[in-house]
């Protein structure tokens, strides 16, 4: 059966031979060639994606989503449900990780509600889809209208970035609950067994983590989803944050705005948004390789390399965050090095 | 026999307490505990040296220390000698990587002639103890006065950071032929073996490793340098610039000056500072993990762990400067971050 369709926004290929072009420039200028590797790499397609000619400063966001998932009522967390509604009042309020490395960063942070049971907090953008997915063990997570309608969020989000001017945008995410259904979500699109997969979340103790491993695997064996119909398996497994995540990546790179992964979830949302539209691929760019199984295993599907390496399990963006000075650090190469031949700087001897 | 001793600057035992303290303070603030991996420890150690109660942004400087060495006449380098002196020639005009870098995270950058051979640049500091080191093959590359001159020459810079207000000193170094003389240090001050030590520097091919690696072995077997007499060992093989940069780590230690380091050479300037100063091992911060392979031995003997995964083998304090802005994000959560109590965000189920 063909996946129901929806109008996804359009995608252009990425020039492979811009990416190619500016790794030359690269290697036109003052330091051995590939020297500052993957920042080389990462500063090479970000600059395909933008254009060389009028290539600028980066300009960063970082965009939160949040939503609560039915599946928390099988304590599947370390932390009560309530929590998600809390966090988001922290961040309005400037008091959470994400909005102290923001600032160190200077990047702005954006929080979107796609749907926290509770309340929405003054300075929280309130695009609730509905009060938190069902329990994805006892049916559908969320209907096909409801799963259309948290991906158009996304894609509104990104329309805003790209009126702002934004250039990068790092993806973030909370939701009491989540590596559950981001662990769903891999194996459905990766295909790698259960146990690589499941991890300790935000700090899980063994008996629950077996716990978990077996919502997951009731949740399969309930569900059937089917990789080909990836927008029946949102349905079935949910979640609003992680598919409007997946609609942001789509949407911002429609834009051409380059897209940094945070950990196990928002990377999960990459791979959502992979499956809907493949060109997203190449406007991904991975930041940390987190303590959480499963990240590394989707990160190795889309072929991304983690520039950092902190051990981070937090969530949040707070990884993608810490990565955007390489991204200002990686134009500013194309700017404002010198070449061999400007410097006068003499060449290999070989 | 006893080294020739020397006047080092004080380096005060770093309070295992504070970090401790520092460490608990985060585990009040509103996420998982320990869920920021090596972002904590490095803001608990970073806290620990500076202080809790008058805790500020940091104020982070690279410093550049290059000079010549007499071993590049034995071919250890795909470059010609003369880069030395165009890349300082670079750096005071702003047209090498590190000031595209020290732009992109607002860190200032000086840059300190220690032995360049030729003309010394406008806008460089000049503190020459000569031109260049000579050559280790064929007698020791310095003399015991002009290793304490090195020294000193970190020691003063240190001394200038601090009253500059620089709380955080990141270490570049230039110098043609430099991997040769750190691959040395860190054999005498590691044991570890010559092949795990001696890689490719800015480019080898095949032929040149195996003329590196015996240059090395020629060089040990010449001068059988004893690990307890760090300051003979320096004069054996030097080089100018490792020395200044081992004295600043030494200085800045002595200030409370936090102390990131680059690749394989800063990083053996490091090895260099602790062997003479032991304690200045608590105020080191590792930046990245080098793809030369004698870095990680290195960063093992240490104890330290790299905070990116870039594949870097460039130097001039580029690795070290890109790590700079991971200070400032953790100094914001201790400064900025709401607690759990604070923030009303409920704790753990169990």
């Amino acid at each position: 059966m063909k996946d129901k369709t929806m109008q996804l926004p359009a995608v252009p290929t990425l020039d492979s031979e811009a990416i190619t072009r500016a790794q030359r420039e690269l290697d036109t200028k003052t330091k051995p060639p590939g020297s500052l590797g993957r920042l080389e790499h990462l500063a090479a397609r970000y600059v395909a994606i933008r254009g060389r000619e009028h290539l600028k400063l980066p300009v960063a966001e970082i965009v939160i989503m949040a939503a609560d998932h039915g599946i928390a009522a099988a304590s599947v967390s370390a932390y009560p449900q309530a929590v998600t509604e809390q966090m988001l009042l922290n961040f309005a309020r400037g008091g959470a990780a994400i909005n102290a490395i923001a600032r160190a960063t200077r990047a702005r942070l954006t929080v979107v509600n796609v749907g926290v049971l509770g309340n929405n907090p003054e300075g929280v953008l309130d695009h609730r889809v509905r009060a938190g997915s069902r329990n994805l063990l006892e049916e559908e997570a969320l209907t096909a209208d409801e799963v259309e309608r948290a991906l158009e969020v996304g894609f509104t989000i990104a329309e805003q970035l790209a009126a702002r001017g934004v250039s990068v945008v790092a993806l973030g995410e909370m939701g009491i609950g989540n590596t559950t259904v981001a662990s769903l979500l891999s194996a459905v699109f990766t295909g790698a067994p259960i146990d690589a997969l499941v991890g300790r979340g935000t700090g899980l103790d063994d008996a629950a983590l077996v716990r978990k491993r077996d919502v997951v695997t009731r949740a399969l064996a309930k569900h059937l989803p089917e990789r080909a119909q990836p927008l029946r398996v949102l349905a079935q497994v949910g979640g609003l944050e992680i598919i409007a995540l997946a609609g942001l990546a789509i949407g911002a790179a429609s834009r051409r705005i380059g897209v940094v992964l945070d950990g196990f979830i928002a990377t999960s949302a990459a791979l959502v948004a992979v499956q809907l539209s493949p060109n997203v691929k190449q406007y991904l760019f991975a930041s940390h390789n987190s303590v959480e199984p499963g990240h590394r295993v989707i990160l190795e599907t889309l072929g991304l390399e983690p520039v950092l390496d902190l051990q981070l399990r937090l969530g949040e963006g707070t990884g993608a965050a810490l990565a955007l000075p390489l991204f200002e650090a990686g134009v500013r190469l194309f700017l404002e090095m010198a070449t061999f031949a400007s410097a006068g700087v003499s060449g290999r001897d070989d």
